[in-house]
């Protein structure tokens, strides 16, 4: 059985049980609670060295970093495949999940947040905007982008590991109470794979360490 | 004949250019003056609307996104294969990219040196303080998981895409003035790809548009 080591509300280990849902795997959660400091105590750091989640193990094989456990996934278990395969396709795929996992997340991730806080004494207010300004940067390129490859999901028309890293992004933009008003297409993609059961079973609230 | 947009100190653009050496492809280089800001002129957003390099166009194909286009020429020019076959080291090599591609490089950008300075008003010393921290967090996590990993180079005994994006994040740490010796593994493996003939062709300063 695959077993997941991830957060409820930690948009990377949304992303994992997007594609664990999506191709139908089975797989036990443990929940590491990250604002209670879990993932940094020596019993999660025996398991993940980086300290980090998500964290994935599959019999012998162990795998940390969203893209990488994704990536695993989906060669791993073909069934349901997460990326087309015409070489332009897949790239404009990856392209979208590094936009979004490089250029976005590790800004807005609560290391950096509490570094922000702690270390340059900058207020909430400047780190709320901070948060912000990063979704908006790659929101303003990614929605041209998506202009020129969506169907109904990110990439044609059916799901990708690009809607994979679109749907929490945008969950956490909501959280920071963001709208999508000036990215239509990016709203009507995430609206679609929002009706789809695999993305309301992964969806944060729906999982088993959720707080209100 | 491949166009690859990139600027000769950006580790992103230099990760490229070694699977391109190492992969034996000829391609053309199109500088793009990070320090002129020559990345948010209307002539370079025309090609790539995101305003970042690197950027790659192979004919038809365009891709931008350091880790999707290393990915795209891995898969679409198989000869010298720069990731393992087997499932598991595959995974332990993507992980490894995406401890450099997200953890850390994001947070060194260009673009986030400058919010720290201008929006948050954080002096240069704050602003090298922080550009240190983000590398020793992830290299504190990178040479433990490395010591199981590491043959001749990164996973195992040939070069990987690993090896392609750690030789770029040491050439950033190293202009920082950062000394790798808590990181004997990452040292090690280094000396080792900079040997290599590709690593030495793909280096910034061997670049046409490098400055002194």
């Amino acid at each position: 059985m695959l077993q997941l080591f991830g957060y409820w509300r930690s948009s990377a280990s949304f992303r994992v049980r997007l594609v664990l849902q999506l191709k139908g795997l089975s797989y036990e959660q443990h929940p590491v609670h990250l604002g209670k400091g879990e993932q940094k105590e020596k019993a999660y750091r025996r398991i993940n060295p980086q300290g980090l989640v998500p964290f994935l193990i599959d019999s012998e094989v162990q795998v940390g970093q969203s893209v990488a456990i994704m990536e695993y996934l989906d060669e791993t278990y073909p069934a349901h495949p997460l990326m087309p395969s015409a070489a332009q396709e897949r790239a404009r795929v990856r392209q979208i999940v590094n936009m979004i996992a490089c250029d976005v997340h590790p800004l807005d991730n609560l290391r950096v947040l509490n570094y922000l806080e702690q270390e340059l004494g900058q207020s909430k207010t400047a780190r709320d905007a901070w948060y912000r300004h990063w979704i908006d940067e790659t929101f303003k390129a990614l929605e041209p982008l998506l202009m020129t490859t969506a169907g109904v999901y990110c990439v044609g028309n059916e799901v990708t590991l690009a809607d994979c890293m679109l749907v929490p992004q945008v969950y956490n933009a909501r959280r920071y109470n963001m709208t999508l008003d000036d990215y239509p297409t990016i709203a009507r993609i995430v609206a679609n794979c929002e009706q789809l059961q695999a993305f309301i079973k992964a969806a944060p609230a729906n999982q088993p360490d959720a707080q209100g």
